[in-house]
């Protein structure tokens, strides 16, 4: 598989966190000649949170972190690549069982203490022995580096590894945020298909991590989508070791929090980014500004109509400057627009206002824009309310067609 | 522009229409070497209904023919092809209205006797001279025949004319109804890029004919999908003529109006599945059946929700049996679903049941019938309900992909 075009040209490297330890595994699930298979340990005291897949269909391993996640805790997270343990009856959940006591042995805690996502093909079992069988090995080398090797260890699709970090000082303490993602393909908000782990040597309880996780969510996997289809799998997961000594935050909206609500967000942003630059077959990145809604709420959907309208990928695929494609698809998301007062504009040049083509409309400097790699579009509902929304999502081309037509992935 | 695959083998001829009549021209308007001017012209008497895209950005011949169709009489019905005159503003309105006096002056009627529909690109302003000067000459070249002639002249990225033809029997009485339609790209339901017109002799006062309408509209355009963006111009009309001398119909409901009802439906029917069949890109016909839902509705939503996926119609186009992206499909669609229920069959074959793959599973059948150019998926919903749904899609493909990224269509 190629790099994407868009992937970044260079990674962070990411520090260790206090609290946190990880060891990867080739076991061979699916994939040959590369591990598939993460084990990261967190020292007592870590609180969790997650958000999960709003789908009806459920995989297994989503199913047990959701019930995990009630007593706010974690000692350890099992990720496995290439099987997705999705629509898998109740041997799906069995197989879940055995790799979740299997670590929780290992590590010595409770099994409601250890979180398990599968990501891959839907509807075959999963070989859970291969798991089970290499976390004994793994648990030995359980180290604070390897944080590049997790997030290259949980890819599919990807045609590269997502990593960010940061620091943020709390009250003098400076702390350390690193996150991981995978996913490429069945990308759609709530959420995409994808797996997102955040771990920080920061003391936030589990309530207030929960409530962060679900904020950031929005603002960054919430608003992205590749193809408009929404996994079974979805997980996004942080983990807080509460290594660092600064003041107890008890609240989200605690001054000395601030700095770090703004950091940790700007990693699940940079996180949710690179999965749109890596979505499959992409080879251009496409951010949609909705402006004049109703609310921001009615923005983000006709935000998100435009961002997954096949007509306007391809047409943007095509370096075409389609404005009437961003129109229709606003028009027809069922959100208030006004026709006759819609604005719109493509790399920063007004191309249409109050419901027809600007007079004089020169189409150069627009099309120019179009044949970058970076498409910006920005439309004014016209409905008259202050909602804005901000979402990012890719081109549709023949890569897609043949990463998706041409074998299981 | 290569034939669809899916293409019929042959074409119905369509007998003429007592009391409708056709001309066609080549005004040049965006397509050189066809004709892109169709006029229809209907008796005094002839009873009209409609049903238009449910899109809030809508072109201005929608908005015109909306306002015509109040008084429920048609005298004529004009048609272009090549320009949507679709977000053109208050000029677009100019346009269509300096059409519709022209069209009135030639046939001796009132402007809201006239119905416009236009078709291709959004966005640039109708050169509407081009159509009014073709007018007098086209008035001079009516006659019965000509409906092919009339299906070709209103294709855009077509690349078959689409033709459908019945009879029915009221009350002793034979009874004709023809019908054309355009569209392969655009097309979701509420309804497709799609025009759609049909006559017929039978006398319906146009109350009734707007209720048969509605509901036959149901059972076929807006049960198909081929890449879930609905159009600004979506336009299907009947026309009845009333020239058949047969007892009056006073109701849907009447006994001597089913044989007719049912026929009406099905050359609806015959003309959805070929959009379908010409689906931009399209390799194979896709019939999506959803049962077991709580509500005819639900069935329907979940079943377009398959057909909409990217990743089951790139599947379907690479002969992947990748059921697991239906399951996934059904699971976000929002509507109730039982998981541990869910059932779902290929080509016959039940590949799943109660929440899992069926205990030795052999994909040779199924992968057999995926190489086939009909592909019938049947899912049961498992929510334990009554509601049923049958949609048609088509598969995702590089052609999609050509057609719509490499020029504006």
């Amino acid at each position: 598989m190629k790099t994407s075009p868009l992937a970044p040209k260079s990674f962070p490297t990411l520090p260790p966190i206090d609290g946190v330890r990880i060891a990867v595994a080739e076991t061979q699930i699916r994939y040959k000649n590369r591990n598939d298979v993460l084990l990261m340990a967190f020292d007592e005291g870590t609180q969790a949170a997650g958000v999960f897949t709003t789908s009806r269909v459920v995989a297994a391993p989503v199913t047990q972190s959701r019930e995990a996640l009630l007593q706010g805790t974690a000692r350890a997270l099992v990720v496995n690549a290439g099987n997705a343990n999705a629509f898998t009856g109740a041997g799906g959940m069995q197989s879940v069982d055995r790799v979740v006591k299997a670590a929780a042995a290992v590590l010595h805690c409770k099994p409601e203490q250890v979180y398990m996502s599968s990501t891959g093909v839907i509807g075959e079992p999963l070989p859970d022995a291969k798991i089970t069988n290499a976390l004994p090995d793994m648990f030995g080398k359980l180290s604070g580096d390897g944080w590049h090797d997790a997030a290259r260890t949980i890819m599919t699709t990807d045609t590269f590894m997502k990593v960010a970090t940061a620091t943020a000082n709390i009250d003098g303490v400076e702390v350390t945020i690193n996150g991981i993602a995978k996913g490429s393909g069945m990308i759609a908000p709530n959420m995409a298909t994808l797996l997102a782990y955040v771990a920080t040597d920061a003391a936030i309880p589990h309530n207030v991590l929960q409530a962060l996780l679900a904020e950031a969510n929005e603002l960054s996997f919430n608003a992205i989508t590749v193809d408009s289809d929404t996994s079974t799998n979805d997980t996004l997961m942080a983990f807080a070791s509460c290594k660092a000594k600064h003041t107890a935050v008890a609240s989200l909206q605690d001054a000395h929090v601030q700095e770090f609500r703004g950091a940790f967000t700007r990693v699940l942003r940079q996180l949710a980014i690179y999965v749109v630059e890596d979505g499959e077959g992409a080879s251009k990145f496409i951010t949609i500004n909705a402006k004049g809604a109703v609310s921001d709420a009615s923005a983000k959907v006709i935000a998100l109509t435009i961002a997954n309208s096949p007509l306007v990928k391809t047409a943007i695929a095509g370096e075409d400057a389609n404005w009437g494609r961003i129109v229709a698809a606003a028009g027809r998301s069922g959100e208030p627009v006004m026709q006759e007062k819609i604005g719109v504009w493509i790399g920063g040049v007004l191309v249409a206002k109050d419901g027809a083509r600007v007079a004089g409309y020169d189409e150069a400097p627009v099309n120019a824009h179009m044949k970058g790699q970076r498409i910006d579009i920005v439309i004014d509902v016209g409905a008259g309310g202050k909602g804005v929304a901000e979402v990012y999502t890719c081109d549709l081309t023949h890569g897609y067609i043949d990463i998706n037509g041409s074998y299981r992935s």
